[in-house]
């Protein structure tokens, strides 16, 4: 009901504000006998952790997760996984400033609004901060999945008006390490290159800048998704506008659909050279009917530009009244590098999520 | 967990068969007291019935809904609401073609692999027609609006690669009646020509095309949508995503702010000429950390063109084996005009239910 | 949140009043493949349905009921089932009297409180009329059950202060067979005997009496039940208090138990000649920790006598005042007989809701 | 689905084994602008924790808790409350020779048998050491309840065959003075004298022995429970059944009113001097069709004796071999003293949740 939880078996509660003692999370529903490996939920942190490259936010958090419960002798026991990430780099001061005015495009004012009571600082419960969490419970998600086989990789595929061309996927261990061997995360490295410019001319002028993050679901098996409500796109379309600055979501043919005619976008069945049935074209992103179809899954996230800015800008207060807000702090001018762990985090959350649900129709 | 409910506290459940007895919903959580307009419902079911004109498909149905329960001397009682809508126009023979091959781009294949058993008869049940009953009790959620002074505002805003200009929605009832004044139900009357006559020209081909539908609802209180996980926008997302033949959904500036700036994408706080807290502009779409904050709410739809083409196709058989399916049957030039109501139900159903779960910290 | 849904994975949600147009249900989540055999869902409302002998009210209901969707070819296919059974024989000019007052012991002020409006005929929605449709989808649970080799058998096993002996379930069909032998639904014939005469004196009386309902499962596999907060004897209470009538719940031992000692009260572990694991006495209940341990699972239900009794009461009405209310219709002298067929209903969807969660782990 | 969450607006989900790192809770739902008194919250944990008196289980636990969310100088701010309780006084060497053999009458077989794994140390998540989390989120809900005037008063009613005679509750702070003056918290000291003697020679002998809990809601009001499945004593009935060791719940008139007539067990309205609508008697237990009626709040729980006795008990180990356990380690003679937290934990977490569920209805 209060919107912290998500998933249906594998269902996650995340807890804690940017400036308050701690953040975390409990996995409820987790299958027992999956190996937990720490330093990789480790690593999956700190592709999300600020701090990382010049291009984000100089805020230092080693991000280090603790397992207080649900995991025995290395293994998860099938009982609820508590994770703690405590905060450490608060610099709480630098919001004073803003604990009686409302910083444009962020949510102060609506959760005074809706709460009668907010805790102002870094933003509180609203802050990307929260994210950190969901990387950590993906983490776990994708541990196993990676004992069921399958995989999951996104890249940032444009940063403002600068588009990366479609990589192909074939082997995700290689594109990952395309991807990591920059600091913007596109799996295209000659993108990669402007895009950084791009940024770093953004970051100096104080202002910040939108972007698009790519996703592919490999070897998800035939069956996965609920017809009618919880389609499995329709899933991971909320799990994605979940995040954070997120504006948009479109899987498969997407919004370019829209303008084609039914003989072009038909995804013709067909039976590959090991007998399997695949479709010709995969316009149907992986899912037909709400159902995945055994192919890849593609889908693109799409993030509107971080609010905070280096300049000053006119709001209101508390009373209502005309006010302004000076531009300091730290900031990241461009989430999109950050985010790719989250998309990907999000994306292990449903696919687990509905694996496990398919389990009953077995 | 079977993904046939929608809400959590105007809580829907569908159920229904194209080829079967009936279609219906049952509406759990309804407030009491809520006037019920029986001739409304119909009108909002006549809006998404087949057979409304030669650029819908020619099954012919009255989709006149019945209601068994929770409504005494025209009042809600806040007992469930069961509606049932009749099948009469069930050309099932129409299907004994498709029993055993599977439909191209239709959900034939995944449901048969994922349940092992299909009604193959029109689709069974992921046939569109289940939106019937999203229909009928989105009509029950705007009723219920209606006496908040709750509007919601939609129309087909493309068709293939014709866009309509943006319109300005003032007056809900102008809006409709310039939406109501053309068949293909898009409010700007000089590209609604074009589009009809793209729309037919495909039909004549056997061919269909896709499109898109933007909504706007008006008046939303300040204050609803639940931080995190059920952020307003992330339910409409998912709301939407849910609808057969949706690919795509955004908000606000959508996949457009992705190459926009802070300095430009902020929505600077102003005070209108009433003391009214409003935004400049609303790059936000009226949502804010996932939360109302009192604009009008504006988001964008994109359905894939139908994939019941009137050409011979090949696919694959129940046994696994390349077959072909002759195009023939009933169909959807194009979704989009029926979808409207199905767009504006959906989005009553996301609203009324967070509206009701915002009453808690009230 | 409503409260008219039940269950998590075969999750039922029912509807309808006592003398609206139809009482009803839809069953989400009940697996594929089910062979629905009609004629024993009919026998199953038979043995609930009011009007089968001298003992129960006369109100006279032949609650056929019809299945409209998610049955295909005689098998369930994964869809939702919804059920409707029209109401027939309404005498609501026989509760005009109660239209402005409310009836001592029954829901009429709750509701009018709680909702502001009710619909008083026949009680609306908190007669016990609601509990027909529960046995018809317990009915179907029961289908699904037996195809796993689960089954469960009740009886009436008191009446006022007449307790029948332990019967002993070695076979459940003869169990059945003796229990049905008689009106009173005790499968102890001499018992029965007993409390029809007692039952019968009462009714004459113009009163009513209260009574006890034990159930027994059998063949439950090891491990249904979610620890800490599901535990399954948690959701078995919650079911059977659930049911209109029911003050009390106890499994194993029950209130017993808690006058024993752990040296008596523990049930010892052994290996029986087919080397399964057994436990030499059962006074768990065939759950430990509330998991099932493969024993057969024991639990009472205790039914306060019936509201409605024919004398005249004093009572207030819509205005605060005293008011008297007359004894007049028709009514149940003892449910307990009529109730026995809800209390299987409500065990096989626990037991079936439990066993489909299980499969997650497996 | 997992289980380990509770409640549906105000929802908590508990975490940790009894020897894991710490236990702990988070509170989705909690309504923003509740007072955080800290010592209250221990108080109430001080009640439950092991180690109190003569009569509890040595065990050594400060059970001290920290808040990491939620809380913002001193208030709850509407965002999830995480509570964490370090585990301390561990002696999981105690438990090693557990490890491979199940202790009869516990959760260790059944764990075994469904997840493949479990953490043996202390009965791991079967432990009742999980309760405080309980009783730390209900004390947050005690505190929510104390500004809408709501109270909550249970106590040891009898232990064995020793039975308390009825104790009047006109003034909960006098009541819990009495019931606090001793050690087994009877609120009537003469009886609790005898529990007394009685715990300690069945603490002697090495063996346990079970006990009954009663438990009053004070002021609740008019309009609390959902019809149909979720009435307010079956979401009682639900939560006292999950606590560990509880075999029976009943209300009201309870399992005794089985046996009455419905001319005596009705409860006659009247209306009291102030106006207020009243029932003379209350055989109902303050709730009538699931829904309060303003009239005190009446339940019973039953405990069975603990399972933990000092002597040797045959019993099984991993392979399914006959084996002996040894009677050692640390335990509760009588659980009922230290359970008087939990049965009230327990009921504030549902009155509260379903005072807020009613809100919608407002």
């Amino acid at each position: 009901m209060a919107g912290n939880s998500f998933g249906e078996v594998f269902r996650i509660t995340t807890f804690g504000e940017s400036h308050g003692k701690a953040i975390g999370v409990i996995i409820d529903g987790c299958p027992p006998n999956v190996t937990v490996d720490e330093d990789f939920i480790q690593n999956e942190l700190d592709k999300r952790k600020p701090g990382q490259s010049k291009i984000t936010t100089q805020r230092k958090e080693s991000d280090t997760c603790q397992i207080l419960s649900g995991v025995f002798e290395g293994k998860t026991t099938g009982t609820p996984i508590a994770i703690v990430i405590p905060n450490e780099d608060q610099k709480s001061k630098d919001y004073d400033h803003n604990k009686d005015v409302f910083r444009p495009s962020h949510a102060d004012y609506v959760y005074q609004q809706k709460y009668g009571i907010r805790d102002h600082r870094g933003g509180g419960r609203s802050s990307a901060r929260e994210t950190a969490a969901r990387v950590a419970a993906g983490a776990i998600a994708k541990l196993a999945l990676k004992q069921l086989g399958i995989e999951i990789a996104a890249h940032v595929s444009s940063v403002g008006t600068i588009d990366a061309p479609h990589v192909d996927i074939s082997s995700v261990s290689e594109f990952e390490a395309l991807r990591e061997s920059n600091i913007t995360r596109c799996a295209d490295p000659a993108t990669a290159n402007e895009m950084i410019t791009l940024i770093d001319s953004v970051r100096k002028a104080g202002d910040t800048i939108g972007g698009k993050v790519s996703c592919t679901i490999k070897n998800c098996p035939v069956g996965l998704g609920e017809p009618v409500f919880d389609k499995l796109h329709a899933d991971l379309g909320k799990a994605m506008l979940s995040i954070n600055a997120v504006h948009g979501f479109d899987y498969g043919s997407g919004f370019d659909g829209s303008s084609m005619r039914g003989s072009e976008h038909n995804d013709i069945f067909d039976v590959d050279s090991n007998g399997k049935v695949i479709t010709r074209t995969n316009f149907s992103g992986g899912i037909q009917g709400g159902i995945s179809n055994g192919m890849d899954i593609n889908f693109r996230v799409a993030f509107k530009p971080v609010a905070t800015i280096m300049t000053n800008q006119q709001t209101i207060n508390k009373d209502g009244q005309i006010d302004e807000i000076k531009g300091k702090g730290r900031h990241d001018p461009c989430v999109v590098p950050r985010a790719v762990a989250i998309v990907e985090a999000m994306a292990a959350l449903v696919v687990l999520d509905h694996y496990l649900r398919n389990k009953v129709y077995l």
